[in-house]
C-alpha cells in the first residue's frame, strides 16, 4: 500500500525532472515522510540526487540522510561542501550524525565536524565502534538529578526540543552522573509539583555498558520491552541512550545476516538492488569456491569406490538422492539450532539437552525415511540387496546428518565463531562426503563387492 | 550476562523446591523481572509450575502469563480454576489477555470471561484473527477529543493507570471517534493550560486497518519509527493501538519462519526446547518426504543415462560436485531474494531488474567457477574432453541455478504464496535433476557417447 504511493510519487518526480521542474519535484518530495523521501532519493540517478539534495530544506535533507542506508548517505554527503554539510548534520539526530561522519573520508569528516554548531555532542559518539552499544547511542536524552522537584523538571522539559523523536523516559542520576532510576513524562504529570524525582522514579533500571555488543543490547531491550535503554561507562555514569528504532534495525540486520550466511553468502552491507553485480558476485564467490574445493572431497570418495561402482553401476543412481536427503536433514537441524541460538532460546548450557533432543528426532525421522526408501528402491531396482543398502544408508545418513547439523553450530558458538558463518556450508560438505562413505561401506558389506 | 543470572536463580529455586520451601522459591522468583520469571517457570516441571503459580501474587502471575509463549501460557492457565484465572486475567494487558482467552478451551474461556471485572475491554479484541493488526491491538490507550484543553487532558492523565506499559502517545479524535491527530505527553507538558489538543497535535497520523496483515503492520511501524500505531475500523474509527513490543515479536517471528522455511522445515510454533521430539520430527518429515520423492527425479535422470555412465564411469565421480555447486549457487540467490522481499527492499515491480541483476551476477560467477573446474578436472583425470565437459556443465548449471533461484521466489510472491515456503526446497530439487540433465547432455555431445 505504502510502496504504491512511493512508486507513484517517484514517477511524478521523474516526470517533473524530465521537464527540468526541479522546484516542483522538491515540493512533491517534501510532502512525504522521511522514510519515503529517502526511498525516492535512492531510486534517482546520482546526478539528480545531488542536484535535488542541495535545494531541499536543511531539515528535510537531514531527515533523508538519517533514513538512507549508511553507504548511500555517505556517498551523497561526499558530494556536498563541508560548510553546507555541517548545517545539515546540525539538524540530524546525534547518533545518525556520528554514524555518517564515521563513514566519511577523514578530511571531509574533520572539516564538517569543525563547522558544527555543537561538535561536542557528536565527538564522544565517534569514539565507539559501530557494532557496540556505544556506536548506537544518541547524546540527546533527558537526565535529571534525583533531588530535583517535579515542578523544576516540568520547567526544564518545557525548554527541551530534541532534533530526533522524543524519548519516552526521563533518566534520574546521582551527583556522579550514575543512573539511579527512571521515570516517564506521564509519571511527572501525575506527581505533585513538590515531589522529588527520587520519590516518583522506578529505581530498577536496566542499563548496558558502552562496549556491549549491539545485538546483545537489542535482545535485552526486546526481552524487557524497553522503549529506550541507557548506556553507561565503566564507572556506571550515563553517557547516552539507545532508542527503539535502533533495536529494530539491529535485530532485522542480524536476521538478514543469519539468513544469508546459512545460504553461504557473505552478508551484503547494502539493500539488494543497491549492491553492484561485481560486489554481489564477490560476496558469494568465496563460499562457492571453498565449497567447490571441499566438494572435490566427495569426488575423492567416489574414486575410492570406482571399482565397486563399475561392478554395480546401479549404485550411482541413488547417489544424488542419498546426498540430497542427508543435506536436507542436516540443513533443517542446522537452521533450527542457529536461529534458536540467535534469539536466545538455547545457549551452551543446553548442549546436552539439544543433542539428546536432536538424536531422538533424528532416529524417528531415520526410521520413517528408511522405510520409504526401502519400498522405493525395491520397486525401482527389484533387488532386495540394493533396497537394503539404500534404506540402511538413508537411516545412517539421516542420523549422522542431524548429529553433525546440531553439533556444528553448538561447537561454533563454543569457539565464539558466528554459528551461521560456518555451520551451513560446512555441514553440507561434511555430510556429502561422509554420506557417500557410509553408502559405499554398507554396499560393500551387503553386496560383498 | 542476563541469562547467567536467570540460570543461577533457577538453580536456587530448584534447591528450595527440593526441600519443599515453596514460599522461599516464590520470594526469590518475585525479585526478578517478568521476562526472567517466565523463563524460570518455563524450565520447571509441570507439577511444580502449577504449585508455584497459584501462590504467586496475582500481578506476578499475570506478568508471567504475558511473557510465556502462547501455548505455554494456555497450558498453565488450563490447570487453574476459572474464578482464580479471571482474577489473574484482570491484571493482564488486554491484548495479551485476549490472546490467552483465544487459546483456551472454549468452555474455560467463556467461564473466565464471564467472571472478569471488565469483560467488555477484552470481548471486542477476541473478534480479530491472530495474524491481523486487530489481533495485536490492545484496548488500553489514550484518546481525547480535539476540543479538549490541555488543562483537562492533564486532569484526565492523572487518573489513568494502565496495566501494561504506558503508551508514548495521546491520540486525538473527532466526534465520530475518527482519528485526527497525535500528541505526546511531553507536548502536553510544554503547552499552555488553555490550549486545545487540536492546536498542539500533529495532524499527520499513520494508521492501520484492523484487518491489515500483522507483518505489514510491523514493517510500517519500523519504517516510520512509530512507538505505537492506532488501529481503525472500516469507518476510520479508532478501535485500539499496537505497541512496539508487538512489533519486535512479529518481526522476529517472521524472520524465524523465513529461516526455518528456507531450510525446508515447517516453522515450530514454540521455542526449540519446548517442542516435543515427535512434533519436531513431524514439522520436518513432510518436506523430507516430499524432497525424497521429488529427489527420485534425479535417479530417473541417472537411469536415462546409465548406458553413458557404464561407458565412462569417471562421469559419476563429478556428479556430487556438480549437484552441490548448483545447489549452493541457487541457495545463495534464493535466500538473498527471499530476505529482500521480506524486508521490502524489493517487490514485484522490480521483477525485471532483479532478474537482470541475478543474470549478470550468475554469468560472472559461472565464468570464474568453470575456469577453476576446468583446471581441477584436468589435473584429476588428465583428459581434456572430461575437463571440457565438467567446466561447461559448471558454467551452465551455475547460470541455470541462479536463474531458477531468482525466479522461484518472485513467482511465489506473484502467486501470493510465501516465497520462503516453496522456493528453498523446490529450487534444490529442480536444480539437482536439471543439472544432471545438463551434465549428461554436454557429456554426450563432447564425448560422443
Amino acid at each position: 500500500m505504502e510502496t504504491t504511493v512511493v512508486d507513484e510519487t517517484l514517477q511524478h518526480v521523474r516526470d517533473l525532472l524530465e521537464v527540468n521542474d526541479v522546484a516542483g519535484a522538491i515540493r512533491l518530495i517534501e510532502t512525504l515522510r522521511p522514510a519515503d523521501q529517502a526511498e525516492i532519493f535512492d531510486e534517482l540517478p546520482e546526478d539528480q540526487q545531488g542536484e535535488l539534495f542541495t535545494q531541499l530544506e536543511t531539515e528535510d535533507a537531514a531527515d533523508i540522510l538519517e533514513k538512507l542506508d549508511d553507504e548511500g548517505a555517505a556517498e551523497l554527503a561526499a558530494r556536498i561542501d563541508a560548510d553546507v554539510l555541517a548545517q545539515i548534520v546540525d539538524e540530524m539526530e546525534t547518533d545518525e550524525a556520528a554514524d555518517l561522519l564515521g563513514d566519511l573520508d577523514p578530511s571531509l569528516s574533520t572539516a564538517t565536524l569543525s563547522q558544527l554548531s555543537e561538535p561536542d555532542e557528536i565527538r564522544p559518539l565517534l569514539l565507539h565502534p559501530d557494532e557496540t552499544a556505544g556506536g548506537l547511542m544518541t547524546s540527546e536524552y533527558l537526565a535529571f538529578p534525583q533531588s530535583m522537584t517535579v515542578q523544576r523538571v516540568i520547567a526544564a522539559l518545557r525548554q527541551w526540543s530534541p532534533k530526533g523523536s522524543e524519548t519516552p523516559y526521563l533518566f534520574v542520576v546521582d551527583r556522579d552522573d550514575r543512573i539511579v532510576g527512571v521515570a516517564t513524562p506521564l509519571q511527572v504529570i501525575r506527581a505533585e509539583p513538590t515531589q522529588t524525582l527520587a520519590s516518583i522514579m522506578d529505581p530498577e533500571v536496566v542499563t548496558v555498558r558502552a562496549d556491549a555488543d549491539q545485538e546483545t543490547t537489542a535482545r535485552l531491550m526486546a526481552r524487557y520491552d524497553l522503549g529506550a535503554v541507557p548506556v553507561v561507562d565503566e564507572e556506571g555514569r550515563l553517557v547516552g541512550i539507545i532508542t527503539s528504532d535502533d533495536l529494530v534495525d539491529v535485530l532485522e540486520g542480524a536476521a538478514t545476516e543469519d539468513i544469508q550466511r546459512i545460504a553461504a553468502t557473505e552478508p551484503l552491507d547494502r539493500p539488494y538492488l543497491d549492491t553492484s553485480v561485481t560486489r554481489a558476485a564477490w560476496k558469494r564467490l568465496g563460499w562457492l569456491l571453498l565449497l567447490f574445493v571441499t566438494g572435490t572431497l566427495t569426488g575423492t570418495v567416489m574414486r575410492l569406490f570406482e571399482n565397486q561402482l563399475d561392478q554395480v553401476i546401479t549404485l550411482a543412481v541413488f547417489i544424488p538422492l542419498l546426498i540430497g536427503t542427508g543435506g536436507n536433514a542436516g540443513a533443517q537441524t542446522t537452521a533450527t539450532i542457529i536461529r534458536a541460538l540467535s534469539v536466545g532460546e538455547i545457549d551452551l548450557g543446553d548442549f546436552v539437552r539439544v543433542l539428546w533432543h536432536e538424536m531422538r528426532t533424528a532416529l524417528l525421522l531415520a526410521v520413517l525415511l528408511s522405510l520409504v526408501a526401502f519400498a522405493r528402491a525395491l520397486f525401482w531396482e527389484d533387488s532386495l540387496e540394493i533396497a537394503l543398502v539404500v534404506s540402511g544408508s538413508i537411516f545412517a545418513i539421516v542420523v549422522w546428518a542431524n548429529t553433525v547439523g546440531a553439533l556444528l553450530p553448538l561447537l561454533a558458538e563454543k569457539l565464539h565463531i558466528d554459528p551461521a558463518l560456518v555451520s551451513g556450508p560446512l555441514m553440507s560438505t561434511l555430510v556429502d562426503a561422509t554420506g557417500l562413505l557410509i553408502y559405499f561401506s554398507i554396499a560393500r558389506l551387503i553386496l560383498a563387492i
